[in-house]
């Protein structure tokens, strides 16, 4: 039978990883917190990242591409971008590796190629940005620059997990610049719009929109905003941020402007980035114990047709028939994928898709045929069902839109059941160990109270959401005055 | 006016650069040897990747990703490949930075957090790549594994030339395991193949397709496939290659798979790679002395329209007309630009798209659309002529071909010129000196020839064309004799 997978009851964690490894996802790779994506998991990012650049482009940003090194004098410009990723960093130290007299046939580094100035492996590209968008600009001509780079970038985490958190991820990272602060506020907000309209419509992820907390916020930002997801297991995953970073890099790498009144002043910043850790909120938000569950409009295969047939003439007879039906799905640019393969069983090949999350089967038997039916299996809810031949390309288009919206759906109905609003303390506690998900509650505004509820329930603050009601109250932890309600959450 | 290049005939070099600064297709960056691509030379680059990509998966690879560094033990492995490559190695060896006691708000490598192994940054993946197919193939049903990646690597070279020569630059590696060696060699023939095709096709540049000589060859291939380009100064360059790497690689890693025989053979290889320097390729082959001249294919903009008018009224009405034939041509799938921008006058304007080399330009006159007519300016040719509205969307197209057709044929023409054949040692030398170009003469075989011509004439072989023909001749430097003529040239 099929590869086996942990369930989620028995091991959270565990059903994750079997997830991620079994449904050919990712693979762990010889380096240290390094990933090898697999092409089953290349071709799900792709997918999000071909959405997603769409969206970036419509709203008028361009790519560009800029270097993987930093050197250290740029990257220590901005102090606080810099000391919140200097632990983090992985440092090219030198250029050269030579034959190693100790040891016939290896290398060792060339003491003589050292680097006179380290070069530190982008965290983030903001410092070498900055320092090339100060040639770049003279004049409120020159802006807005609306720039997104998809690159590969390095965070030296010592507990790795696939996808979620890696030495080694993909993303993008858009950095515009602007005259104004008002405008810069403007593109922030909107590409966490873009982030969020991702999230819900493409991943079927319903996401709360909201802005961090001061200790929570991106290093060198001045106002951080985010989505928050919420995951099977009720804790919560930050899908995608973007920053308004005011004028601290500006100022870091004096880039300025001549305004319409024809006087110097700094450049106002943003950044925006999503990565492949969506993969992993992907994955947790929707799967169950037989597999991976994934969102029709983003799943590398939408429809796979597994044929049953005995001997080589019924073999023939199902393909023609196959092959009537794949061309009227691609036609409907549909992704099919047929599967003659003559060395697996068809339950085996059952419980493969079932792994991989491919959101439609077709089973077409020789003796349905005859009838001019098929069978159709639906991943998410795992009904089956027979259908006519007739208008089946039609169907499944109706049915992979069906299938979108009910995942979007339940993960929504799991999500605002797993909100929870308290006044208390012991509740507060009671909540986070028992039914886990987001807890609205009073906070007293200070980096201390936040600090000492995180050391005491591993709880941090996910956002202050948009638009949050003004409500007089009392903080959970310090009882001291709060002005309104935040939301509390164990996250990945 | 316009941006100043400098001409073809007064520094070639300088023009080149020139082209690739004012034509903003990158720009240099604080890192040394590093490039940064900007937003038009970056949309050129993604035209090239999605046509190639597309070539890719129509002959059934998928893409993957591996990771960025390789640990020096890995790297090593493949004793040629990493003789072959040690020399240009960035090497990480230190994963955290930290405050820098002596200077405040400076940070350094913090001494203690050195790694225990030293990360190479890939100069090219089949070390890790290798290692990781290990886990992935057991027996001949888990092969052929077809596998391309885009990723960036480095390769730290002392002497860097945009897009030409960058110690970090962007390409795509495939890599493919085979369980027999006829397969393999099937493979990397068929990758030359789609490289041609792509070159010629789409970049409008023609290319010979050979083998490269022993001494020419990737470090650690069985044979190197390459095609060779021609420069409008008669340089070669080398536009892309596919390696044949026989179990060099399985060996090294110890891949084995269980054949149809039931017996343990080691995996057959391939590699093949194409990188940004086709960038350098495309602006070379090409432009002329105004600016560069894309191919429509895979130019970001293959239309510009430029308007004129007096007035705010006439603005509007040409914007109409405008806006009808924007759509027209849009829906005809052509990429267009719309440059209304009241800053910069017309004349500057043509100027600019001429620099920037976009194929073809429309010139909306108010006075001519009361004819019904617009001007039409070739870049290639530079000819200019009126014609009418009506059917104009479909004229364009048309033209668009007639482009392509025509950046080709000029190309083919310059380099089939530029072909000479030689039996003479001192007519070897003239021509190289004089005309330039490919010389095809007699080589008698050895890796000293080969070496000693190059210390003479700073020429090399860049192949051995595919299907040469046999012929008896006497070596050009040597006199020894030899079985067939190969081409030499200078190369970038």
């Amino acid at each position: 039978m099929s590869k086996e997978i942990t369930s989620r009851a028995q091991d959270y964690s565990q059903w994750y990883n079997d997830l991620v490894i079994k449904g050919e996802l990712a693979d762990y790779s010889a380096v240290r917190g390094c990933m090898v994506i697999k092409p089953y998991g290349f071709a799900l990012w792709e997918n999000m990242r071909d959405a997603l650049d769409k969206m970036f482009k419509d709203t008028g940003h361009q790519n560009a591409y800029f270097p993987l090194f930093v050197p250290k004098s740029l990257f220590e410009a901005e102090e606080k971008n810099a000391e919140g990723f200097a632990k983090e960093c992985a440092v090219v130290t030198h250029y050269r590796l030579k034959a190693d007299p100790q040891r016939k046939g290896k290398l060792m580094v060339d003491p003589e190629a050292k680097l006179e100035e380290e070069l530190v492996i982008r965290p983030t590209s903001e410092a070498i940005i900055w320092n090339t968008y100060k040639g770049w600009i003279q004049s409120y001509r020159d802006l807005p620059i609306l720039v997104n780079q998809w690159a590969n970038v390095v965070r030296w985490e010592m507990r790795t997990r696939l996808f979620l958190r890696t030495a080694e991820f993909l993303w993008q990272e858009g950095h515009t610049a602007h005259a104004t602060a008002e405008e810069a506020v403007i593109e922030t907000k909107q590409m966490l719009d873009v982030y969020a309209d991702f999230a819900e419509n493409w991943m079927a992820v319903p996401v709360i929109k909201g802005v961090k907390s001061d200790s929570e916020k991106f290093a060198g930002a001045v106002d951080t905003y985010c989505i928050e997801a919420m995951m099977q297991d009720g804790k919560a995953l930050q899908a995608g941020t973007s920053h308004f970073l005011g004028q601290n890099f500006a100022k870091a790498f004096d880039v300025k402007f001549l305004n319409k009144e024809n006087q110097l002043e700094y450049v106002w910043a943003t950044s925006w980035g999503a990565s492949t850790r969506l993969i992993g909120a992907l994955v947790m938000a929707h799967s169950d114990d037989q597999g991976l569950i994934l969102p029709p409009r983003i799943a590398p295969v939408q429809v796979v047709i597994v044929p049953i047939y005995k001997g080589d003439q019924q073999k023939a007879e199902v393909g023609i028939k196959a092959k009537e039906m794949i061309k009227q799905l691609k036609d409907l640019g549909i992704r099919v994928k047929y599967d003659d393969n003559d060395n697996a069983r068809p339950g085996w090949k059952f419980a493969e898709y079932e792994m991989k999350g491919v959101p439609v089967r077709i089973t077409l038997g020789a003796r349905d045929l005859e009838n001019n039916l098929v069978e159709i299996a639906r991943r998410d809810t795992k009904e089956k069902r027979s259908i006519s031949l007739d208008g089946l390309a039609a169907f499944i288009v109706e049915l992979l839109k069906e299938i979108q919206q009910n995942m979007f759906n339940k993960a929504k109905t799991y999500r605002d059941e797993h909100i929870s609003s308290t006044d208390s303390w012991d509740e507060f506690e009671k909540l986070l160990d028992g039914k886990g998900g987001f807890i609205s509650a009073h906070w007293d505004g200070t980096a201390e109270t936040e600090e000492a509820i995180k050391e005491k329930t591993k709880a941090t603050i996910r956002c202050i959401p948009l638009n949050n009601p003004r409500e007089k109250g009392k903080c959970i932890l310090t009882g001291k005055p709060s002005t309104q309600r935040v939301l509390f959450a164990r996250a990945y």
